[in-house]
């Protein structure tokens, strides 16, 4: 079995030939890093995924939590992983040296989570939601709430958890009930009920950081008067050490198609006296700091697809190129040995989708994750700006594009092993059914799509946007030129033409009091928006291949870059014009959704 | 909790008013039949499917059969409902009266498979293998194998199975290597390794009666060298009694995503002295009378995939009347309460989509169904012939249209839930599972798209293209002068011009020599088509609509005839759009695919 967790050919080439990565060693809080740092950090994460995460994959899945005794039972091989996770300082890897961190760039970690998500996201999604927690906490946490709990969160004594939605609010927040009493000693009681918490109650760490998004008494109703709570399952001394069980209950496990070795819980605060609650930041901002979170987790679910799709293919490619089944249509002779089918057009056509959709979600992704770290960190003020800009509009793309075309890979990857496929002697119909989840949870493709059309397109009077045009025009000019990529440039060029009049017609359309018609097809806008950002990347990834694909380049370096430009082919051939439809129906208004009576169904 | 199994008001529209099913009865084999045994024979379907088939689908699911002892032991539900399932008929309903069958026009029996499918479509699997077993014997066995095993088969106390592959012969059925060595008395003793053999084995019936395709020692190399054998689990005395177990033997179950109350067993037969096996019709023509089963079973599957959709998108449409979350885009007083998602416009999107692809495709499964009524029972020899060639053309849109497009169905309801959808606790996460087999069983989406594209198109020098082109045309015609309607009329006429071209670009080219190219991208060319086809039915079904929907005709059936007009509208504007790309890819003879080495990838 070769290597299916990552192709380190093409992760090497999208985060040093095409994303220049090196390039943040630049700014000063990567000052101490190099290519060889980062490279280290990520073969540590290879050998730790391939040799813990993956081998107790299948058995988890099969051996889900169990709720046993008050307690949450899980197979030990979780435990055994986390702990060498944590021992290498992943779970601190972006953090500040003087947290123990190794203030690794976002994007370098994101290149990790590809890898250990591979092999086992389940196991991975503590960690995650434990960082993506602990960041929350770290920049609008006081003081004391920094030193009681960043410290056990990073080295993973404390896991965390992100604990928002309740059975009556889940995509509208402004619905949320649970409660938050001002107790006299200035914490606060709260009561209500969690439903879908991930992490929410296991026995993996000594304790759970819970934050949680509830209502001070009195407050305004709806998203404005929600505040951000940190709830422990466990409180904390001052002195750090555990004290009493806070009264955080869990009221059961939920059980799921996929993703089965993340707990995902029901919560029940304040069955008793309130569970003890410390808010964070100021009254009423709740919403906006777990946004932060929100965000982060928005890039994390879009990376996730992308490992569960990116490995499928891997596993595709390699029974394909193993498998031997039939003969080329016109060989009729029975005698002759079968093909691998891979010697196949229709296998070729699938393994060739499904690279072009996992190759450019990786590369989505870790665009993305750039950007995050020259908006955070870029030594050019004016850069990191445009890097938050494009961060934001980028944002529902980064998390809804690979969640649905990743998934498409994990069908073909099925297709592909026909019978074998469906069966649980192979993972692939496992990460199936684990990326199923992607497009629903941290905000389901709808309201990505809101996110997208309804706000992201007109923010800053359209300038995220503009800044994302430029970029896209720039690669065309660059391209237009050049013989063997000017038919895609020029298709680039079209479809982009298209999608700003598209847009165009939308945002005045919502200006005019059209905006429930204008927002009823944002899906389909938010998918041509998404295709056009991607066919951008193979673009740039065919350019750069291109002039790397000399006589003298190595034998095995050039087939790669074939490859590439293969599949940026096949994008520009197959999926691309898919969008004219799609953008042509936009433009129309159309009303068929929006004035459907739900009675007529 | 409303029906969730079938919406009868559609499948009486389909039957009655699109597909005039009652025509049937003038065909002298349904003499005896009329709308009220047809609708009878449903209504008892439906009692025993929601009250024997349904209840024990979920406990089915999570406790799959298991191998013990030597046996494979399944949940005691699964043997009620087969017994219901035979004592009302259903077994033998198809068949002749002599055979103690009710001479049902398939088409019916086709209507009563979505509805028993609905609610579980493992069980059913039994009976539906077990028929199109009989079927086989029926019409190419002896009369001593006709007396000795339809019987028991069509009573459910045999059930049956097809044993086409093996673990090196899937796809590639020349690949069969099972063998049969003549015996003295006219038997033949088989001795080789299958696999994926459905129902194979189970203690639900007395016994098993294998349909084995297998070479003859001497037989030429490939298909044409395979004969087709009977070959029971137990053998059966002359007097019809249980004799001496044969050499027949699970090597294990398989274990897979879905439809996991179906038995997927490895057999091996021969482990001792070889397996008796009695010769069906002539040896070497073993295929040509398995193609009839397969025929079968591909119709077979579509249904099977319609009635996942179907009951999918019911229970999507329930949920999301009676799932209040959120508020329109432009009401921001959270105090107000929350409306049923059927309001948003994104739900209705999906439920829209979901309703055109599994009403459409339930639609297609019975006009299908029609033409084999017509095409065996016909009265006039030459509607038969023509309604013969039809079905031929459209065997392979039959399979794969509804497991493609149902399946996104069963995608759309379990983003309509949320993340409820996910869980478990709901069904429509094991209807995605269960779906997810039918584009790969019984010839995958690629073997169609060859059967099609290969053989089907260019048949008889086209003439089923051409009628079934006729057949688009007339309902063009009818609907291009009626304001309404023109649009889609317009719209139907322009997509079938542009199969049409492209279907004569790809059978030129395969006449060219050039037919392994002009096959690369047959997948996309079989899904092209199937949209043409589908907007047809779409069109007749609007057609009728239309016509009914008048101010007289009462409230909910207005309701519903505005549905399907929608459902119409939508299937026009939303997804026929989306083949002009396909085709002008097709038509551009693109060699990505063809062209690419495996070693790029």
């Amino acid at each position: 079995m070769s290597n299916t967790l990552m192709n380190f050919q093409d992760l090497n080439f999208l985060l040093y030939d095409i994303l220049d990565v090196e390039k943040l060693t630049a700014y000063s809080r990567f000052n101490d890093h190099s290519r060889e740092t980062f490279d280290a950090t990520i073969e540590t994460a290879y050998s730790i995924a391939r040799d813990w995460f993956a081998p107790c994959a299948a058995k988890l899945d099969e051996h889900e939590p169990q709720f046993i005794d008050g307690k949450v039972d899980i197979i030990p091989e979780v435990s055994a992983a986390l702990e060498q996770y944590y021992e290498a300082g992943f779970g601190s890897a972006t953090h500040d040296y003087e947290l123990g961190g190794m203030q690794l760039p976002f994007t370098v970690s994101v290149a990790c989570k590809a890898i250990f998500g591979a092999a086992n996201m389940p196991i991975l999604s503590y960690p995650s939601l434990t960082n993506a927690n602990a960041n929350v906490i770290r920049n609008f946490g006081s003081e004391q709430q920094k030193q009681r709990y960043l410290a056990p969160m990073l080295e993973g004594r404390f896991m965390g958890t992100m604990a928002l939605t309740e059975p009556q609010a889940g995509s509208s927040l402004s619905d949320i009930k649970t409660t938050a009493l001002p107790a006299d000693d200035g914490t606060y009681r709260l009561s209500g009920n969690k439903i879908f918490i991930s992490g929410g109650d296991h026995e993996l760490s000594e304790n759970i950081i819970h934050l949680v998004l509830a209502r001070i008494q009195g407050a305004p109703e709806g998203v404005k008067g929600l505040s951000l709570f940190i709830v422990p399952k466990i409180l904390v001394n001052e002195d750090g050490s555990l004290g009493e069980r806070n009264d955080v209950n869990l009221a059961g496990l939920i059980h799921k198609m996929g993703w089965r070795g993340t707990t995902s819980t029901m919560l029940n605060f304040g069955e008793k006296e309130g569970a003890v609650g410390y808010l964070v930041g100021e009254p009423n901002r709740g919403l906006l700091y777990m946004f932060q979170m929100m965000n982060e987790a928005r890039i994390g679910v879009g990376v996730g697809a992308v490992s569960q799709g990116y490995t499928s293919y891997l596993h595709a490619l390699d029974y394909a190129r193993n498998r031997p089944q039939g003969r080329h249509p016109h060989e009729k002779d029975p005698t002759t040995a079968q093909l691998p089918i891979t010697a196949h057009s229709d296998i070729k056509r699938m393994l060739l989708a499904a690279k072009s959709y996992v190759e450019g979600s990786l590369c989505l992704s870790l665009y993305g994750a750039t950007l995050a770290d020259t908006h955070a960190h870029g030594s050019d003020p004016v850069e990191a700006k445009r890097a938050g800009s494009l961060l934001d509009i980028l944002t529902p793309i980064l998390k809804s594009w690979p969640s649905k075309y990743c998934l498409e890979a994990n069908a073909i990857a099925i297709q592909v092993h026909g019978g074998y496929g469906y069966t649980r002697e192979y993972p692939v119909e496992r990460f199936y059914r684990d990326n199923r989840l992607n497009p629903i949870h941290e905000g389901t493709e709808g309201i990505q799509a809101l996110d997208l059309l309804g706000r992201k397109v007109s923010m800053q009077n359209g300038l995220p946007y503009k800044l994302l045009s430029d970029e896209i025009q720039n690669t065309v000019a660059a391209c237009k030129s050049i013989p063997q990529l000017a038919e895609f440039a020029d298709a680039l060029g079209k479809s982009k033409a298209l999608l700003d009049t598209t847009t165009q017609t939308l945002v005045a359309a919502m200006r005019d009091s059209q905006a429930n018609l204008a927002l009823t097809n944002a899906t389909l806008y938010l998918h041509a928006f998404g295709h056009v950002v991607v066919a951008w990347l193979w673009l740039r990834q065919a350019h750069v291949a291109l002039s790397g694909n000399q006589e003298s380049t190595g034998h095995e370096r050039r087939l790669f870059l074939k490859g590439k430009l293969s599949a940026c082919r096949y994008f520009y051939r197959y999926e691309l014009p898919q969008i004219d439809a799609t953008c042509n129906l936009l433009q129309s208004m159309d009303e068929s959704c929006f004035e459907l009576d739900p009675d007529w169904l």
